[in-house]
């Protein structure tokens, strides 16, 4: 794609209310744009970010087995209150609206009360069973405080993924798997070595949840890390009775802040129960269905690595999410012919062998187009000038490790 | 895919409250799922035609030169009042709700007014024109009453496009190419034929709008159609000074039922000069952006296909959107162990050659296969059993037509 094309700008200041770095590091590099606290739009740079996040997520969910649908975000009253979570007192987050005809809808927070009762239709015996269904679709939470960026959205995207097994030893395969899944996800989009499997509270049908913590001081968590392990424990269920339980020596934790970036949970028959989503056994019984949720946010995700990865001249994209493998510069204040047709003759040979590429054909001073490239982050930089063609070498860059070389066309 | 892992069962009986045609038939067929009256799920089968639709008007947006973006559904008060477009009284499709704060915000129904505040910080000069953004997302609308399913949701998604062009020439030329655009995506969903581009009235800015209006008799609208140039005028503005103005023969004109699948608005400066879109031209005067709006809705097109081509055994897709190209039948009562290899061997043979196949491997009778088949509509389908094993050649039956051939598996 060519600059002049992808309209965004970047800005020097983003927007004095602002107070997540990731947030405003985005919104000055042109990736998102804030529409209130909370609430950010994506931009062309940002949606390619998001969309290879999610291609990840999706890559993982579909080898796990699980088939993708789309649920609504309207939800009714009616349904929640079968599962106590309608009123303000259980659930703080809701945002509420209503009907013409005055009836209460809220904004879905989660789904797993839609996905039960929809699955009521389709399982009934235990061969219809198990069921794996996941979704990425845009969730609503009413916080009091939106301070975190794209880390904490009121309006953000969410995968969520609902198991459906016929016992709890069923389940209890299938959530080893999905933990194994999520550890994939962590890895390719970059921040496997950073993240842990972290202990937390449970409810009412498992000792614990598990959840996903990525280290990083902008993390609103604290958890204590045994990095032998590669465990940790979240500091709501830190005490010496659970360290006993998971075998953990206090002497070798290590208190950090960190972000949740996933979390995964048993949830028994805690839906499947008041929802009537039972099937019928070989041997005749009703059953009520055993139930897991999986949760990741690629919105999260996209902040998380900004937290982690920029330094002072902008973001750092591992190459799995970058919005393009590569940016092009062209320098050329002298509108020399030769130098042009380099230019575009790069550009055209790095398409033809698929390579994702940006090529900055803007009319703007060099050192404009290196600064913005540096705070954009695309993660190698190629530079044509007069100076590469007549060398018969243009110059690559590596924007995490900052080295140059100089390579040939045709090594490009 | 294997239909056993594919959780949705087709139904006998749709909701007793449900009175829409398209969303009977695709309940019935496992497509979508009702959570509530204009509200819908989608479920794998569904997923996978409306990401089929997606996907066209997508690489059709491409064409034309548009950059894809995301913007959030929640809306400020504050942005819209500056446009009039706040109150109820002008706008009377709103879903409102509010943040803890007591802060009124509400649920996109269109997105003018963002797109508009957000490329004031995009578009300055003259050279930033023009710009062309589009978003595939989620739009709410409160309507009175929901009764056509799909065709008319109160949460839908949407594909709309927004142009910022210099002055009206500049949009002109624009608005004339995504005219062109919006055939090309009737044409390749399969509903070319019957869809007419359909003169609707215009607004303050321009004198008429153009909508896209398939014949149906499922539709809302009443549009008078010139068979012969393939233009028609919309109820709300046939009169005689307009047919005069269109050149348009009341004699030919044929009175019709029919579906808006598509609209296309001229919006002058309706937008920028309320929120401050303005550019610096050449001259270094400040001018107000020119806007466009163009809108399709993706789930509005999948209803409209089931309206147009279904019959009395069930959906028929057209094969570009259809979930899957083939639906291989296996019907091997005895396990015989040499047709469930050949089934076997057909489905991975098929799937080699990338062809998009659902292998009904369910357990069940061969009658129930064939009807639910029919129901389902995916346009190929081949049966392999141990008579077409035995006399080599499988059968194939097109769902459209009802034409049966026998081929030999390498022909499949």
């Amino acid at each position: 794609m060519r600059q002049s094309h992808l309209f965004s700008k970047v800005r020097k200041e983003a927007p004095a209310d602002e107070v997540a770095e990731n947030a405003k590091l985005l919104i000055r590099a042109g990736f998102i744009h804030k529409e209130m606290a909370g609430v950010y739009d994506y931009l062309p740079l940002g949606l390619r970010v998001r969309n290879n996040i999610v291609a990840i997520i999706r890559d993982e969910m579909t080898k796990l087995g699980a088939v993708e649908i789309s649920l609504s975000a309207l939800q009714e009253k009616e349904l929640w209150e079968k599962t106590g979570r309608w009123s303000d007192a259980s659930v703080d987050s809701w945002f509420k609206t209503e009907l013409k005809n005055g009836s209460s809808l809220g904004l879905g927070f989660t789904h797993e009360e839609p996905i039960a009762r929809l699955m009521t239709n389709h399982i009934q015996s235990y061969k219809d069973l198990p069921v794996y269904a996941f979704q990425i679709q845009t969730k609503f939470r009413n916080e009091k405080r939106a301070k975190s960026g794209i880390m904490r959205g009121r309006e953000f995207l969410m995968k969520d993924l609902y198991s459906f097994s016929k016992d709890e030893k069923e389940h209890a395969v299938f959530y080893e798997r999905a933990k194994e899944a999520y550890k994939n996800i962590f890895t390719r989009i970059g921040i496997g070595d950073s993240t842990y499997e972290t202990f937390a509270s449970g409810g009412v049908f498992a000792p614990y949840s598990h959840e996903f913590q990525t280290v990083c001081d902008a993390g609103e968590d604290i958890i204590y890390v045994d990095e032998e392990t590669g465990i940790a424990v979240n500091k709501e269920v830190y005490t010496d009775d659970v360290l006993r339980d998971l075998g953990l020596d206090k002497e070798k934790l290590k208190e950090q802040k960190s972000i949740e970036v996933g979390n995964i949970f048993s949830l028994g028959t805690r839906f499947s129960e008041p929802l009537g989503l039972v099937y019928k056994s070989e041997e005749g019984k009703r059953i009520p269905v055993v139930m897991g949720s999986y949760g990741i946010g690629p919105d999260r995700l996209m902040g998380t690595i900004v937290e982690l990865f920029s330094n002072e001249e902008g973001v750092v994209w591992p190459d799995a999410v970058a919005p393009f493998d590569v940016h092009l510069i062209g320098i050329n204040p002298d509108n020399d012919t030769a130098v042009e047709e380099e230019i575009e003759s790069v550009y055209t040979l790095l398409q033809n062998k698929k390579v994702n590429i940006l090529l900055d054909d803007r009319d703007i001073r060099a050192g404009e187009k290196f600064a913005e490239s540096d705070l954009i982050g695309i993660p190698k930089r190629i530079v044509v000038s007069a100076k590469t063609c007549s060398a018969g070498a243009h110059e690559v860059y590596y924007r995490k490790t900052k080295e140059t070389q100089h390579l040939s066309k045709e090594l490009l």
